[in-house]
């Protein structure tokens, strides 16, 4: 199969989250880098594009210089696919462009800094008949798609207790001065948007709970810390949860729980069984039981559904990690923009963009208005 | 050292319960059971009596019979201390006569059904200069007496995140109908009060915070879920916590979490490192370090506190069970009765009883009441 | 149930093991401790009794007075079972005394300093149609009944692969000149043996084989290590397995793996599935599948075989110790002196006490016959 | 940096270790690929080369017109460096040819079916001045190279046990009928060498005794099984091992464990500490100490060693995999080909093709001569 013509904004030299872009795209196997806006130094984007072989002609100064440039190329040559590894205050703005002219696009997470941007984009993706794939990494790992699967085949029954976590503790020294100029950055409103705990990591947790579980959150209870009065974001949190019918939940969310790392987790308990997963141990998903031994699944087994062996390219007991989850959702999205049927939940899509940023201006309105429920 | 002349109210030939206070009685090797109202049915009182060889004439009828016979005794055979494992709504008619006929008192838990009725005994006991015991099980545990002397050391700065829970699943087939009778009897307000999950089993995990930090937990805010109707009691529920000063935490608590057994677990975050100890593998504690490798601290080494090596007496590497961290309370009862100096923490009095109902209360009105903060 | 009248040799004031045996029989409900030979010192020994309410009249100096004082009471009130817990080369003149005598024995590991002593335990126990048990300990452990249980089953089929660990390391500091003192007397050949770390150690490894698969090993090929010439007795040690048929396995053990507590671990592989099981986390038992996900079997539940059921009192989820297997073994004694059918496997006798016997015998002869197989 | 111009031999279209190899090397991001002899099927070649957009000119169709067309080209132009991933008894004629023509050459492993083969290749290739990197894949993983880099440090002190097992169960079904075809190839001599279990995964456990240690094994002594009477290959052994000085260790291997993925574990015990670490958990490195709570060392921290750090790309927390470890032996190898100073241990080489052969040939040997000590 031929791969997809693919550029890139943002992502060039020394990049790392362009670089796992690319192992990602590697690993899909079905795009190649051909042009981009790869750095806002022009110089080191040519620079770049000399390593990795890339023609200087499509190596491009600025998003509109781009869109001309591209546009004016026969169909047949013109990049189809565009990655957006920007600043997360410029994704709306490059997400509008090349969507409006006709580009497939996948954006790293958060994928605005507000709904109404989300869901304008949405539009935009809808009438132009445009794939957006949203990098919310963690839904690319093989067991959290078998969870995803058997939870909807009815395996554990009808769910009534959800539990999702997202511990980091990076922030802990940056807050107690060891860090001050990172803190001015990381912590600062007009670059990171109104939250920096539930924006950045708690929306992951939310994101798992939903894609696992299909089901929607329908209100949300916040206490939010923002430990120290001089800084204006949350670092720190917990958010209750309230589902249809008589079903409750509760993320937690910390970027000063000292000593984790990416501590992610998911425990679904239903009528009849139960899941937990660790993002940290990704190849275990451990199935309980109402009175029976619990199991512990892993991927590269013909018992798998179809979905999670497709997403785990290794024999068993071969431990897969972030860029092959990363690799999952580049599969995904070759896979629709080449007009595939796609399984649900096989790559986020500014749906999943939108709820996102739903949940976290519900949270930060939790949290000012007192500790009450809002609406999602 | 001369044993104490032990009786017990309740516990008799086939309570689990009671055989558990013995053994832990045993391994304290300070008690020796020598009277007491092993039953309602007098004659298997009496059957029991006859296999533990025990003298007949200490085999009471009922409690009053007990003080009237006990109090006739010359004080050097009198019975000095008696451990209630009665029915919990018992606890308090049997603990205030005992104290007040100077009795010290081992008593299950809860404490009584009211905050106000644990005030009652506490004054009574005071007043009486007679020690209570409440026998919150896991604050025996070497590695959580370790946890509470090295946060109280400093060992992880000023504390800025706590997390708890308890989740069990035992309830999930009998409220799904598996077994009505028993649902009957442990959902029944009038036995059990006014609360099944965070009564019992929520309140462990809010003793653990307090026991091993040391702080005061000032508000609470719950929400919390029967899952049926016509079922009274809570069965689930997630509390969000406020302690002095911007330190928030959350205690998670459920009796229909599927598959779950006693998974008792605490995290506590500090400004230096944190620690995390989970019930269901009690010989571990984890200690993380801000930029540092993780610690596994285990029992039975000479780098442990005197209070954590005392309580475990076996080599390093002899997995301890739940017996032991019981039969470290009894220790630490006995060494009080014996007016020895013990470390604060020792084993949990009436003021650990009095805080659980105070906690037990404040959940359920913070529920009632529109999920608001309610004081503690 | 009446309880039995129970002696011990040894075991008095202060000695640890003693004091575990005594928190085993608790836990066991079916003994009671009416006499012994508790001390050396004729004095402490009477000062252990006071202690324990035990009657100064059944407190005897020597084995000898015991014999006579006890055979000189009538039946009804005659000690009925003895534990002996006197330091290892004394087991057999005890027991041996015991046996021809009438009693019961209850025996610490080693049985003996010789297979050929053991056999004439075994000759005079059977003779006289008394109980020998030998707290073989790990035995006793919930889930290592239930993996004996299904493998006796044919749940994992043909066994074709056996492995075998006990890893300690609490030699290390003592070969390397911390604790001379202590190095002479455990690492003394007139005090332990010919062995010390297959003797105390790898013997358990051994037991626990030929336990959880019902397979008698035929053949040892060994290579020991001392570590430094001036110490006379094996400290590591790694032992190739012949058994039946085409099967192989081996234990490895060692008193120097620095870290190491109480390693125990067995793993047995067949056609159809395995087992995995480790005594620092004992009441897990991981059984593999071919082609399905594990499954991890804990105690406490219905699906369990009774065996394993009867073996556990606590509900799911409360961790049980090392104390509770050792009080399985004493629970199995009890039923066998009652004449009550036991499952094959309820306690370790004196057939256990000479097949390890037998393996240190011959690993240290294959060692020192240039790492040969030898016959067991 | 321009990469290097990277051909293959073996690996086309379908290939899964060939896109293995892909994946590492956009990792290592330092290679690319624009030749080769990617298929016996040279129109399958042909269409990978479409897909990879290769031109055309430089897809051959063996290895001889491969050497004759890059040699005519340009040195500016011309392939430097080949990996081959071709059957196994393959390896040597190609590694011979192209290291004889001046091409740098990465290796799948076994890197020959016998060791004088091996040596022939290190000869030609020390005389042509050119880097041999053999993908003994394990040791590219970050926590390994810190566990290499704290024992040549002295963190563990001297060395006094060591314990390497490498269990798998894939051969189960086919042993025992469930695939006879695939035993028919599996386990052909002709086409696997002399040996299967140790021949393919208990040399992997031997590589990484020597690589984390920097010892040399002197001699071992094993015993094979081959389970049935008509399969001519070890599946399932155990082999004892001497080093220098009073040192033993311990190798398990087999292909019949059943239930087991890649099962490879190492375990060194030293006179201060030991180490232990896990493939299927790759990322913790267990680290124990004499008489002070055990350590878990994991990637991304500022605390390991250089060595580590460069090893790990990703911040603390994010899971890496095998191609993660995979890329770190190209990287390894493009140091080399640079002429950059590398690390001891940054990839192994021809030295470890050898000593990897020459444990196998001993191993045979040793099992069939009566399992007697071998020299290696």
């Amino acid at each position: 199969m031929k791969k997809f013509r693919w550029g890139m904004i943002g992502g060039g030299k020394g990049a790392f989250i362009g670089g796992a872009h690319r192992i990602a795209a590697k690993i899909a196997n079905s795009f190649e880098l051909v042009g981009g806006v790869f750095d806002v130094d022009f110089e080191r984007a040519k620079e770049f594009a000399r390593e990795e072989d890339i023609d200087f002609r499509r190596v491009y100064p600025d998003i509109d210089s781009f869109l001309l440039g591209e546009s004016g190329m026969p169909v047949s040559e013109r990049i189809q696919v565009v990655s957006i590894v920007t600043p997360n205050f410029l994704h709306f703005v490059h997400a509008k462009k090349l969507l409006s002219k006709g580009y497939h696009v996948i954006c790293e997470k958060p994928v605005t800094l507000t709904s109404s941007e989300a869901i304008e984009l949405k539009e935009i993706a809808e009438k132009n008949n445009l794939v957006f794939c949203l990098t919310h990494t963690y839904t690319g790992y093989p067991m959290v798609r078998e969870m995803k699967h058997r939870i909807e085949s009815g395996a554990i029954g009808t769910i009534q207790r959800i539990d999702a976590q997202y511990l980091q503790g990076w922030i802990n020294p940056i807050i107690h001065g060891g860090n001050a100029k990172l803190a001015v950055w990381r912590l600062d409103p007009k670059v990171a948007g109104i939250s920096s705990c539930m924006g950045d990591i708690g929306v992951h947790a939310f994101n798992m709970i939903e894609y696992t579980t299909g089901l929607k959150i329908k209100q949300v209870l916040a206490v939010l810390s923002t430990l120290k009065p001089e800084n204006p974001l949350d670092i720190d949190g917990n958010v209750l949860l309230k589902f249809d019918e008589n079903l409750t939940g509760v993320i937690r969310s910390s970027q000063i729980a000292t000593g984790e790392e990416n501590n992610l987790q998911i425990s679904v308990y239903g009528t009849e069984g139960a899941f937990h997963w660790e993002q940290e141990n990704p190849n275990v998903l451990k199935m309980m039981h109402e009175g029976a031994p619990f199991e512990i699944i892993k991927p590269g087994y013909d018992y798998l559904s179809d979905f999670a062996r497709e997403s785990h390219v290794l024999p068993p007991g071969h431990p897969e990690g972030i860029y092959e989850a990363f690799g999952n959702l580049y599969k995904g999205a070759a896979k629709a923009i080449r007009g595939e049927k796609t399984v649900p939940g096989q790559f986020p899509g500014i749906e999943e963009g939108i709820r996102g940023m739903r949940f976290i201006e519900a949270v930060v309105k939790s949290n000012s208005e007192g500790n009450s429920w809002i609406d999602l």
